[in-house]
């Protein structure tokens, strides 16, 4: 796939449906106006990808415009150029006194585009439980159009990714070759007296490189570094890497995506150097059963829960309860999270699957002092289930 | 440097001085309590360290509590046990069904374990403009503890980590070391032809492999992207890499950091492919110069903004006008930041430069459609400047 004329990934009427779609759902919760933060919603109604979300920065939609606007840092203003889809008086930037000051906030030039264009006294949406955007942005705004009716729009840019386009499929399946080359390099050098960061860097290495040759393409940087505890370590599914090697009867589990173009694919697997404990082997071919059940469940018109329901059956009639989520909806983000915020598969969510919903299945079990993690990323399908990696789902024995 | 028996680099009595800072400060701001959000601080305070915070979590001091409280997920309570100083009863984990729901929100939990210690009528204070810290958390906080006085913090405890131990400043000079091999590695890798992606993987294998053999260590991973925008895209410092390769009579800025236990080394350079158009020899020289200028007048005594003069001065004197700031602190950090957000090198930026702060003279030059960036990390001394990396500044060509 190659950048369209317009830069992104994308034709320009995709991007003309999702700011529909965004109207039409921010005409439902009554809103003229939505500001939005998160750097994925940013990217997915205008194209704009950069690594400048450590400032404030917003896009801004208006059900009186015809275009969003972008807001941020002068510095950025190129990238926004070079990169979104909007036309040049749609990019707005601020001076650089705004960055990181105590006398001067970058929302209150948000605010003033707003005010400017006629929009400060309307029902104005905010992402108030989004990453990057502040308890202060959120005073700064109230302050600045105090003739504003604010309300929490939550995730609602978030839920309208949730179903992808087939542009966006056909990216997340390029992101699930350089998925299973990742895993397979990570399977290769894990072993006795290999450095976790070793390991780490090879992982970081082949996800970036993507797949080599005619007809290959880049990887992107993940939203979520490699996790790999090793030993008593898997017990605590998000710590990174250390310099210590890998020791000799321990457990590993590996979680990563291949990305590309901030789509994700994300997937585990869990390896044993020496023989396994039998619990251990006996918890990998609960989960393996408890994957079956899941995927055989996840189909159009079931529901988040319905999925859940089919896992955590197994793993009972196992003897096993497990509280946490047993998977969540994925595809574009940036740092921290590839995981979208939407649905869960959870005991109580009652999401209906559809059609081109992507999900990660992820079904780890995580106990006093070790844990195995096996997941799939997933598409539902017309009837059932598309699973994005072909990669044995055993227990690696090395 | 190996982890102590604490699991941490540094010494108990290191963290226990941090504390008795952070209380000093925070009656200074007349505060009985701070709820700590920002990674880097959490981990500043106790340690923690780990890929967990696409979660709310919370580091809670107290003036009446002999150790910070850990709030975070329960599968993360593991990874505080392993990775903080803190005792047992003082991690404190909230259930699956908080994360990401509709109905209950971690906060909720933040405040009942600040309640429970008979803390709910103080005045508390929260880091209202940190990353991670949402206005609905604010917004959470503020329902459940109604007798509570909440006030902003700002960044209080950023700028005790404004000033470096010497433990940290060994941290960084290992990071350093790993900086001059990233560098070197995207310098001898950038060629015509060359895909841009395969550049950005080779940087984070470097990066992350850290220095290999006899009293070597491994890396960490980077706050912040490798950033390497290229032709047109110089005039864009934030924008990551593409598929593309680089083409001949182009520039490309580099700028990177190694990284040790989570403390940076960040650092800039420019290559040129084929013979550089005069301006850019010409910037590349004035920059040299600025820099010389800064680094001429950082010293104990001197403020942030008497550095910017120095440089500005230079670019001046060449006619060129600089908005932006030229240089922030830096240090232990996460995503999306490797700046500390205190001080900048910037137009009345009035803070006064003191022994082993550690800053990023970052002076780079973005103009219509190219830039410049050469940067170097420093430290203050007791009559100067250290710098952390030995590499020319010259502009490479190629």
């Amino acid at each position: 796939m190659e950048f369209g004329k317009n830069n992104t990934p994308f034709r320009e009427d995709e991007f003309a449906q999702r700011l529909v779609s965004t109207k039409r759902a921010m005409e439902a919760a009554g809103l003229d106006v939505l500001i939005v933060c998160d750097p994925a919603n940013m990217n997915y109604l205008t194209g704009y990808d950069g690594w400048s979300f450590y400032v404030h920065q917003a896009v801004i939609v208006a059900q009186d415009l015809d275009q969003p606007l972008w807001v941020g840092r002068n510095q950025d203003v190129n990238g926004a150029h070079l990169t979104t889809i909007l036309s040049e008086e749609n990019v707005i930037g601020y001076a650089d006194e705004y960055v990181q000051s105590l006398t001067r906030h970058p929302m209150q030039v948000v605010a003033s585009t707003i005010a400017e264009r006629g929009l400060g006294s309307g029902r104005i949406g905010v992402e108030a439980d989004s990453y990057y955007f502040t308890a202060r942005a959120q005073a700064v705004l109230a302050d600045e159009l105090p003739d504003a009716v604010f309300s929490d729009a939550g995730v609602l840019v978030n839920w309208l990714r949730c179903v992808k386009s087939d542009a966006e499929i056909a990216l997340i399946r390029q992101a699930a070759r350089i998925t299973e080359r990742i895993m397979q390099r990570a399977v290769d050098l894990i072993d006795v007296g290999v450095p976790q960061s070793e390991v780490a860097a090879a992982i970081l290495e082949t996800g970036v490189r993507g797949i080599p040759g005619e007809g290959g393409y880049g990887g992107d940087y993940p939203a979520i570094m490699p996790l790999m505890p090793s030993g008593v370590g898997t017990s605590c599914p998000h710590i990174t890497w250390r310099d210590e090697p890998f020791l000799a009867q321990t457990g590993t589990t590996v979680e990563i995506a291949g990305v590309r173009h901030r789509y994700h694919a994300p997937m585990s697997r869990t390896v044993y150097l020496g023989t396994p404990p039998q619990k251990m082997l006996d918890a990998a071919k609960i989960v393996d059963e408890g994957i079956d059940a899941g995927l055989a469940a996840a189909r159009p018109g079931a529901t988040a829960h319905d999925v859940y329901a089919a896992w955590s059956g197994v793993i009972a009639r196992h003897g096993i309860f497990k509280e946490s989520r047993c998977g969540y909806s994925f595809g574009l983000n940036y740092p921290p999270d590839w995981g979208e915020r939407t649905l869960s598969l959870r005991a109580g969510d009652q999401t209906v699957l559809q059609p081109n919903m992507t999900i990660h299945f992820m079904p780890g079990l995580w106990l006093d002092d070790w844990g195995i993690e096996i997941s799939e990323p997933i598409r539902i399908t017309q009837s059932g289930v598309e699973q994005f990696c072909t990669f044995s789902r055993e227990l690696v024995v090395k």
